[in-house]
């Protein structure tokens, strides 16, 4: 098959382009290089495989319809990655999240193309009163502006399946972790801890606690359901069906970094900032009935990106 | 309280500045008159009541902030009133529904404007697998690009809820008739009557059941519960708990025209074009466990508008 990736440069973007590879496929990486990281993509490169790479904007609508042609199916990633910025720049997700979607929908639409895989979040479930959370749950209140593009994407692509007869599947993601990591928890206690080896700052009381997923998890999970299941409409949560508390990430990075005397020192309240979801649990039945396995629950994932982190940003180089 | 009107020279928007005047609010009009009369509101300028209209687009968002100072409670209304529009030009309900929500909220957090309520509707349910329609079903999957535009505005305001401390109320209206009717099923079978008084085309075969709720029921009910209840989002189905058919509309316009032999026909298939819902039920157990009482059920509304619109319409005068 001729795949788009949208953010196929990013970091779940990147790794979702070498399962494509290796089943396969050819892949057209659109990606505005904003976040993402051509380096990320360079073995494909340099082996020859069926990679190609446009550094382009998903606002510029021309030049999308322009690359959308004769594509099979779309891997929509691209998303703003700081859920925080959407806080001081209001209009980031709704720009970055919500009209980029739209014009994706609208270049397959006009040029043909039927299949969208969706990265979705579970922040779509907003401050869940049931928790593991089902993928039927509601109401959906996302509490975030980022997760209110997430809604609102999803929102339209049910509309483009049930108007323009298309196929969708839409991803609820957990917490993605694992290495190339650009953004989130344990990249900045990485980070921090670069910057001054003694002391790690948390935000927020330590005990928020989600459902966290290693990327190769996450990607091989989207090709096994997109490969197996056929619905018009098909929606799953990603996740592997346990949660881990932010105490015990800062724990575990601490440990992985092999720094002898670090404090750990909360700033307090339930959450880390206006519009961070607490506590948040995936239900995975639905993705483990169709029998994939994930190769790390929560705190195993968390593990293994430290590690993998503490590698690709060298920590240990600054000690 | 002075009250902001989005649409308030809309259809549903007129009636709601009646009841605001009637309660002593003074109200500022924001509408861009493009399916908005003037003379809907001429009764509040002739009395010089407390009602202000300011032409203008939700999309010229230097305007609206400008507007917005001062404001205590914002009601959302104003939206492309053609679910049908949508598929034909797909980024009107994204411009007209999305970003238009987006401009209110940020306005709103600009001027320090706390309050809104909001005009969702029940295509924010999609093809529901339950029914009545609880509101706090899920999964939310619209088929119409109107549908999701009423998510992602439902999201947008959660999010500005969850984020900058505002408080909301979503209702979700069920299919709203009544006099002033500038759209809809009842007003397209006046007007194909008025064209053709031998025939009445039907769109789809008749079996389309829907909740209808009779605009002053809407209205008063909105008005209730901004009134009476205080979460920070309140969200409320807006129906009258029973449906009635496509088929059973077309028999009471016909009834109530005294046209002597209509000759009613169905151009066939479950619903009446792409993006439409064939049946739609709303549980209404909680707008009714707060007091309300609607004064029409689903029929009643019908035949009370049929009435209305072949009055205000001029049917008999065509004869």
């Amino acid at each position: 098959m001729r795949v788009l990736v949208t953010g196929g440069a990013g970091f779940v973007g990147s790794h979702l382009v070498d399962i494509l590879v290796e089943n396969g496929n050819s892949v057209v990486v659109y990606d505005n290089l904003s976040s993402g990281k051509p380096h990320f993509l360079q073995h494909h490169l340099d082996s020859g495989n069926a990679v190609e790479i446009v550094k382009a904007d998903l606002l510029d609508l021309d030049t999308l319809k322009e690359n959308m042609v004769g594509i099979d199916i779309v891997f929509h990633l691209a998303a703003n990655p700081d859920i925080r910025l959407g806080t001081e720049v209001t209009d980031t997700d709704l720009k970055q999240g919500t009209i980029t979607t739209y014009n994706v929908l609208e270049a397959m639409r006009v040029s043909g193309t039927k299949k969208i895989a969706f990265a979705s979040s579970s922040v779509v479930y907003g401050e869940a009163s049931v928790m593991p959370t089902p993928e039927d749950y509601g109401p959906l209140f996302p509490i975030s502006l980022y997760g209110a593009s997430k809604l609102a994407s999803e929102g339209l692509i049910s509309a483009w399946v049930g108007t323009f007869d298309m196929q969708a599947w839409i991803f609820r993601f957990a917490n993605v972790v694992g290495n190339r990591g650009t953004h989130g928890v344990i990249f900045d206690f990485v980070h921090k801890l670069k910057n001054d080896p003694t002391r790690l700052e948390v935000l927020g009381d330590g005990n928020q606690a989600k459902s966290y997923i290693e990327v190769r998890d996450c990607v091989r999970s989207m090709y096994h359901l997109v490969s197996t299941t056929d619905d018009a409409l098909n929606y799953y949560n990603l996740g592997s069906g346990d949660v881990c508390s932010v105490r015990r990430i800062a724990e575990i990075v601490v440990e992985e970094s092999g720094l002898p005397a670090v404090s750990i020192e909360y700033t307090g309240g339930s959450r880390g900032w206006a519009g961070d979801v607490p506590k948040a649990s995936l239900a995975v039945e639905r993705l483990n009935a169709t029998g994939f396995e994930s190769a790390y629950d929560s705190e195993g994932a968390i593990r293994h990106t430290a590690k993998a982190l503490i590698e690709e940003i060298g920590l240990h180089d600054e000690r």
